[in-house]
């Protein structure tokens, strides 16, 4: 019987091997587990675009999910790998930043270094923890293993990072995109404080807005709710579906038209 | 124990999470469920091709299968959204023809309109019905609900479409190309009336017929059995896996050589 | 309940119903069975490709799973379909090399040609085998069918390929690339010999060595032991996670940056 679910995100691509090698290891070790792939697909040791992806999905898991998350530009280094706890989760990943989104919303999480040699493979390669340390180590915590044995108990704060705020008496705010996807939305890291955990809800305020793109200075003024309510070729802004704001342009992708990808900065201004 | 499987179909692309939400919000429901994707690469907002795909599909799966289809440009808007059970299977879909080629095949669906609030997530996005609507519902199907509790019934005939049919004494047939997959063959809406549901069936009759491209007039005289049996570099045709007719290139993409894809015209014709 | 694995590595890529028909046709058979992708990014009809990645993959699965390996340009003609069995796994595959690495590191397989017709779909196209043939049979055998039963047993010696050794007294060694990961991350058919099985050993005498690029006559000098370890920009040998030698470069692509793919020949020699 199936007795949970291990949810995995990688930069591994599915073009190799890698993927399926990392859940025949959490297989060997955790036979009746359900392993969900978030994505692969994760630009190459992009951490920060990771760092939604994963902030993004865990509260749709069922309590008890375990994610396993390997965007790791320093594998066989000294870089530190950590299993944190919190809200009825466990989270593996490298210490590098990835899990900055989810610990800006997981109050007071407790945080393992993952150190026990014994719960890693006999082999330890330098180049492929993903297999070697991380499977192994999500397929003892999938079978039972509790998280403080895997290591010390780490208790520095482990850097998180919230998103921009911004509600009706704001006059600016600034920001970035954080992600682009498949159908060229252009992801910011504007999160209006009214949608928290409410991503239906209506933000009456933002059709104050306008947002101007830093490198080529295009401003775009006008907010619709759905795709469908926009006109074709000409870029809006809408609520997206994690609470936070898009850029969009319907039958089409604003990433191509505004020639803009991940990390250009953006402000958020009021029109009147 | 799984009780069954739920198969997607969607244009949401592996790079993002969101295939990975569909299944948690899946799992959350029916935790014991096999999901099998289908394919998640179809082109955004392809309805023909999501349509192709889905029904080349559901006829392998074992009954009792919830197909989830997800191509839907109108998400947000009032478009509405069906669930479908005929022939032991249960499809969810957006009412805007991806069912299409299924409904031509199976006869007399019991549909309904998918509008009962409680079986979606709390909170629906206007962007992301998928995950808030689709995936719950599935979830609450595979879990035991049955389709006549999701909303009213629809009485009047959903639109469907048969292939244009081929047989021995017809002189000529009028298609299209709706598929090109990653080999580059050109799938085409042809199909040669013996070989329902006999993909293996030989059709000797159409070895008299030649097929010509519309925007090209390029014509292909050769028909063959197997990859392995026609020349290099030469288009042909042959009897696809699904029963329709293609056009391919041994080691080559058809689709390069001829320089066409989805939407073109073909014209199939004897030759004597 | 879970019953096994049953892995799978094709060419079929993942924007077509290809690989979601093959998992259907299998879960029809052996409904409670583990299916997991290793890949199905090989490159069309690249069987060398596909035989190092069974053979990177393989033994890090638990006992008993059913590999079902589909590169198979001779669909539909007379070529022979395989299952061995040895080691405690079973592979099935088209007779065609893309076994060749993993017999080379298997003793003495059962092996049985696949030709008895009532384990297949009831009508065998002449195209899709993986789906007629493979996926039906993968499931009578994850489902407890014994592969004696699929046929004849082959006696005479199945091709078989080692890879090239290199030790602490070879002067020479001559090689050749045989995958390009998502990296691009070259990968050699070059097994340093201490390394067998042992991913994490240190192999000193490997740092005498340097490698030629024969096309381009372009010589790489230094081995680090991790990419952190390397400078950025210039290409180094790395010994792999599988064991083999690789030729990669910090934070990006050594395919690109030497201009080299797969089939690439190399030269290792002791620079002393």
């Amino acid at each position: 019987m199936k007795t949970g679910i291990v949810a995995l995100l990688t930069d591994f691509g599915l073009s190799d091997h890698y993927v399926g090698v990392v859940k025949s290891v959490i297989l060997a070790r955790a036979p009746h587990v359900q392993i969900v792939d978030i994505s692969h697909g994760v630009s190459p040791q992009n951490i920060d675009q990771a760092g939604y992806l994963v902030w993004a999905s865990y509260k749709y898991f069922p309590e008890g999910t375990i994610f396993v998350c390997v965007v790791d530009p320093g594998v066989g280094s000294h870089r530190r790998i950590i299993c944190a706890a919190g809200h009825g989760y466990v989270f593996l990943a490298p210490d590098n930043g990835l899990l900055k989104y989810v610990f800006g919303e997981i109050k007071h999480p407790e945080v393992y270094a993952v150190t026990e040699k014994k719960y890693f493979l006999k082999n330890v390669s330098k180049t492929f923890h993903g297999r070697d340390v991380f499977a192994s180590v999500a397929g003892f915590l999938a079978s039972g293993l509790e998280p403080s044995k895997l290591g010390k108990r780490i208790t520095e704060r482990i850097p998180s990072e919230r998103f921009a705020a911004i509600g009706p008496t704001r006059k600016e705010v600034k920001g970035r995109i954080i992600h682009v996807d498949r159908f060229g939305n252009l992801i910011t890291n504007v999160q209006p404080r009214i949608t928290q955990g409410r991503p239906g809800k209506r933000i009456p305020f933002l059709k104050h807005f306008s947002v101007q793109i830093y490198s080529t200075q295009k401003i775009i003024n006008h907010l619709y709710a759905t795709y469908d309510d926009a006109p074709d070729n000409d870029p809006f802004m809408v609520l997206g579906s994690s609470g936070l704001l898009e850029i969009s342009i319907k039958s089409g992708s604003a990433a191509a038209v505004l020639g803009v990808g991940p990390g250009e900065r953006i402000t958020l201004f009021r029109k009147d």
